[in-house]
């Protein structure tokens, strides 16, 4: 089963939004073993939107579009595809009812145009849209494919994916059991995983696939399998997980939508442990990224961004003598910040980093890229340097992702509380 | 004239990636004063391709694709682009030349599978490329139309459209001039904006147009001409900016590429001033946001993110009393955040953020979106308050934004140093 994804809207095609959307449709067809034939944009023309669409229809069985239903815009999609269905638009009363809801609750009255909007394509399936106006609708054609019109607004098309759209398609299109895992990997490029699993991968079974999806620091490998037994799928995936993880190791970190700092929170809850962090190149953003996670202040202390040598050594006792010598950027310099913000910030476990983000600031013998990253206790301290330039914010992102597998480790080798008891 | 965008890749089509190179692409176009027509994306699929440049010279009189040449994958992008075009594939010596000098800098010789990437079609113009191993090759069809077919990594297709592309297209599609002017706004919204600049817009002359790009807690505003004699354009945009710039007033912080933080530190640079950060809910992101800027460390001097009540204490003497009885979500721990910061490390402003950022933590009179900003100096300090849940990271981003805005307005009521002198 193949879907054509269609994306409308003048901003699109003057640069102004990134389409985001797309991307997030193609991920949950593709887990649905749907394969997408293609994808475009089209601005708010009538025919330009009635060409596309009869294009995408040719392309697939599905095609999922989404914006020009706004409802300060004129609402061009949906004229659009009354116009290449041959129906008229007629008044969708329960479109109406919940508008008129909506507005009582903001204290306000549904405009004329508001009310215009209620309007709808005659042979449309009217999905109801719990976060915003603008319903979705659904075309079954003739030709036995289907077309989904949503709004353009990323977590109103969310939700009317999940709800709605996702179960719908599962009724309509009854496939072929397909199951899923996936396995979070941190400090270890695709490449390198790539020659690991080779054999792994030979051996599969022609009902399963692996894919790597990388981003900077991390490489989440996804197994996918297909066949008639739901339940005997889940089973072989499970066993090959097994097989994967004994061959990958330590790298695997977390598991579905895992993230590094979601996983590093659960490590320090399950072990008790408090955190502090100093940073220097990174700036803030190794601490941006740890408190993304909703109830970090669990075990998240805190942070100092020392970005000078005399915040260094006013506020984490890194020794002037140290600096003067052996500079900001050693390793000497991120082991004093662990040990000054154990003890200034009075947590259990710190990381800190120090480098050169550039472009400004390299030197012969530590070029731009160079970073060092230190984890520790009162006990133990890990060291470990980058050394390849990406640009400035690609090293800040690298280092800050760096760190947090770096702390993974640390923390893997040390034994849970609970454990501990 | 107009444009259609091609991207090519599997990468893109699964959701691994979103494509941002269209929206930057269609940015530069537009510019130019080039509509783009649409956009799409195909797979590594070789029919596929030469269906996809077919429909888009049918579209545009120019075409961009972007993807698939990569030296690792088969070339599929180039064998099509031959087929369409029906010339053989010609091995291309300077191609050759520069992947040699390429690999001796990294002490590797040059592979098979690399030698046989420097083949090209027959009637491609080479577009050398600075910053990776393949080219850009332009196209000129038989119609009229060209086609340019570029690496999909961002930095180097931006490098190859900045260094060709663009001056090419100028060459080859004269137009009649389009000058533009942009400034960068922050602290009030769109709307708002649009109300004060309603009678200024009805009174643009017909060759003007004014265009709003809004992101979270900044509008650009861009005033766009053409007509036939550039030097007037230019003298006619400069007035119509003062009188922009008087209606919009204080909000008007930079033009042209600037960003907040780049503003701020040129403010900061001119004052002579150093700057310190107090963070608590925005978790280290506004100093992230301050450190994008290479050459920050003139004028930042660092930060402490603060995200328990105990280090509010220890790291800035902010009073337990204090924090016992208003809270640290409250006017007085801001106020205390920026003393502190003041006296602590030592800098001449300092800017504290604490707040709500959900979606835990929230009580009934300091709801999910709570967030209060000082910043001050040791003569005078100003508040603000925000009152708005938009989900944790947009939190996080807006109130971030909004103390850019903040400290931006309390320097400009600060004298420059140069100026005291």
């Amino acid at each position: 089963m193949t879907a054509y994804l269609l994306t409308i809207g003048d901003e699109i095609l003057i640069g102004q939004i990134t389409d985001t959307n797309s991307a997030w449709m193609a991920q949950q067809l593709n887990l649905q073993g749907i394969r997408i034939a293609g994808k475009a944009s089209v601005g708010d023309v009538h025919e330009e939107i009635v060409e596309s669409v009869r294009y995408a229809l040719s392309k697939a069985d599905l095609v999922l579009m989404t914006g020009g239903l706004g409802a300060t815009k004129d609402d061009i999609t949906k004229k659009a595809l009354a116009d290449y269905f041959n129906v008229p638009m007629v008044f969708h009363d329960e479109t109406y009812e919940r508008m008129v809801g909506f507005f009582k609750k903001i204290n306000r009255t549904v405009s004329e145009m508001n009310k215009n909007g209620c309007f709808m394509p005659q042979n449309a399936v009217i999905l109801n849209n719990d976060r915003g106006l603008a319903p979705a609708m659904w075309f079954d054609t003739e030709g036995g494919k289907s077309l989904v019109s949503m709004p353009g607004v990323p977590h109103e098309m969310q939700h009317l994916m999940r709800k709605h759209v996702l179960p719908r398609l599962r009724e309509h299109f009854p496939m072929s059991p397909i199951v899923h895992r996936t396995l979070l990997t941190s400090g270890e490029g695709e490449t390198m995983l790539a020659e690991k699993l080779s054999n792994f991968e030979d051996a599969l079974p022609d009902n399963v696939k692996l894919a790597y999806l990388p981003s900077l620091g991390t490489v989440r490998l996804r197994l996918t399998a297909r066949g008639n037994n739901e339940a005997a799928l889940h089973e072989q995936l499970d066993e090959l997980k097994v097989e994967l993880e004994k061959i990958v190791g330590y790298a695997v970190a977390g598991y579905d939508e895992d993230t590094m700092p979601i996983v590093i929170g659960r490590m320090l809850v399950e072990r008790g442990l408090k955190l502090g962090v100093a940073e220097s190149c990174t700036g803030g953003y190794l601490s941006h990224l740890l408190t993304t996670v909703s109830g970090c202040s669990t075990y998240f202390e805190g942070s100092t961004v020392v970005y000078s040598y005399e915040l260094k050594e006013k506020l984490l006792d890194v020794s002037k003598t140290m600096l003067d010598t052996e500079g900001a950027v050693s390793e000497n310099c991120v082991r004093e910040m662990v040990t000054g913000t154990l003890d200034r910030l009075g947590v259990d476990v710190a990381v800190a980093v120090s480098g050169i983000a550039g472009p400004l600031g390299g030197t012969p013998d530590k070029p731009v890229g160079t970073v060092w990253i230190a984890v520790g206790n009162r006990v133990e301290m890990i060291t470990y340097k980058i050394s390849l330039d990406r640009g400035r914010l690609k090293n800040i992102e690298y280092a800050a992702n760096t760190a947090l597998n770096l702390l993974r480790k640390f923390l893997l080798h040390n034994i849970k509380a609970t454990e501990k008891a």
